[in-house]
């Protein structure tokens, strides 16, 4: 747990031990139990922080200076507070809590912050771009359990931001885009055309960014197509897949939400190449990817 | 560090110390040593948290929620994170790691956001009370080295609430009441009329008051009198004096200020009872108390 510093004597280790007991046993009336342990865990890894790297009074300053500036920016439509959970890996490692690895099963990863309720439905082989603009990805894969079973029926939203970076939510006319949901068919199967996903940079603009650009950190996520699977008897899957060969994969996805499993082949297609379901996409380039979704048990 | 919980296996484990590892190599290009010192540790620290509390989905929005309301009602005269940091140990720690203690030294506390500077000077035996009402408190002392030398010359600040529970500033009316500073003598001595400090709740109408309610935690410090004392060649010392027989004293200071070298009589006198200075107080009460000042060298 330590960085490298110089030894605490005996003496003042003693005072800061003191410290963390007067603030644990501050929380011995807490009638919650399990706000209980949640407070006297803050405490003790809060303490520690400061404790491991000498944080100094300017250091504590500057802390209060950007937790304010956080929360300055924050409003009903810009939420700071999730991006600093989010860039320092708070989120994702909430979701592995939560999601545990189950033999077999598809990673989940995170949810973002661009997922919007009663999505339009579309049919097996349909469209979710709308108007948001992109090269056209056909998308296929089957559902199954972790026995390899089909999960008929089983709804699968998908959504994504356009070839420019953004998610038809960040523009404020109200528009519907490059969202909808489908279910699988009796075979367990489903496909559909969506966009081919792009890297893009989240909002940066504030302290989280300027955080990010001190620490020499891109502010960018790999390129990504979110899923929420849901079926009755399994576990609900959040998750993305990213492109093979997309460079921010080296760089370093800004929240930490890759994960080698779900990395995907987005095979390219020249003009002309015939498309799976007889789409005319005259000149246009398009990709495909094929993605089978493993779902564990529920209660797993 | 670990709360308990049921063990996590092996393969969870390692997913979970994946996200740890992907969060600090995010660091490694971060140019200045202090920040990637500090932003690792950090990373380290508020992991270990999460996953030894198992923390839940919900109880992660129900961090962000609580954020974002400590930012809402943070405003120039309102700083919420400040009494966050305040009520969590987190401010008496930083305070703790920065001030060793130093052997015969007197002891350092939490600073506060109350004091002011170019507070009026008054002479020795002067009153700081001005506007402010409560009972009169005669208070001496010296001012020395560790050695025990006299202190010539040491600056003393002291600030204190009205017997109300409220600072000057506190008011919007730009009154000077409750503060002052005075010179230590030729012998180190110094000695002033101020207030009986008395136990007040910090501002507890907001989100880190509904925190401390939910914890079953009392708002309120003990009672206090703030000194800094500056003197060249020593380290300037931040504390305060707390009042023996406070109740507060037993239920906890909210803000984990107390040490129990600084808890001081206060003498209850009589009326009528002469005063140090010849001091006309008619019918009322008023007390007396003693603090030596010892200094720690500069540098120590």
């Amino acid at each position: 747990m330590t960085d490298d510093h110089e030894p605490t004597p005996a003496e003042q280790a003693a005072v800061e031990d003191r410290v963390v007991e007067d603030v644990l046993a501050s929380f011995d009336g807490t009638p919650d139990p399990r706000l209980k342990q949640v407070m006297r865990s803050l405490t003790r890894h809060l303490h520690a922080f400061i404790r491991d790297v000498r944080l100094t009074e300017r250091e504590w300053n500057t802390a209060i200076e950007f937790l304010t500036a956080v929360g300055d920016i924050t409003d009903d439509e810009r939420q700071e507070f999730v991006l600093l959970s989010d860039v320092l890996g708070a989120s994702m490692q909430t979701i592995a809590v939560n999601n545990r690895s189950y033999a077999g099963a598809t990673e989940a990863t995170v949810f973002g912050p661009f997922f919007v309720e009663d999505s339009p439905e579309i049919p097996l082989g349909g469209d979710l771009a709308g108007s948001a603009p992109g090269q056209p990805c056909w998308v296929e894969g089957t559902v199954t359990d972790t026995e390899g079973a089909p999960v008929p029926g089983a709804r699968i939203e998908v959504w994504e931001c356009d070839e420019d970076g953004f998610y038809d939510v960040q523009h404020s006319d109200g528009r519907v885009a490059g969202r909808a949901h489908l279910h699988s068919d009796a075979d367990g199967r489903y496909r559909f055309w969506g966009l081919t996903p792009v890297p893009y940079p989240i909002p940066h603009d504030g302290p989280v960014g300027r955080m990010l650009e001190a620490a020499g950190r891109s502010p960018v996520r790999a390129a990504h197509l979110h899923f929420m699977v849901t079926a009755a008897g399994l576990r609900t899957l959040v998750t993305h897949i990213f492109v093979e060969g997309d460079p921010q994969l080296a760089i370093g996805d800004c929240v930490f939400g890759v994960k080698d499993s779900l990395v995907k082949r987005f095979e390219q297609q020249d003009p002309g190449t015939p498309t799976p379901d007889g789409r005319e996409l005259g000149d246009r380039t398009w990709a495909r990817c094929r993605f089978d979704v493993v779902l564990a048990p529920a209660g797993s």
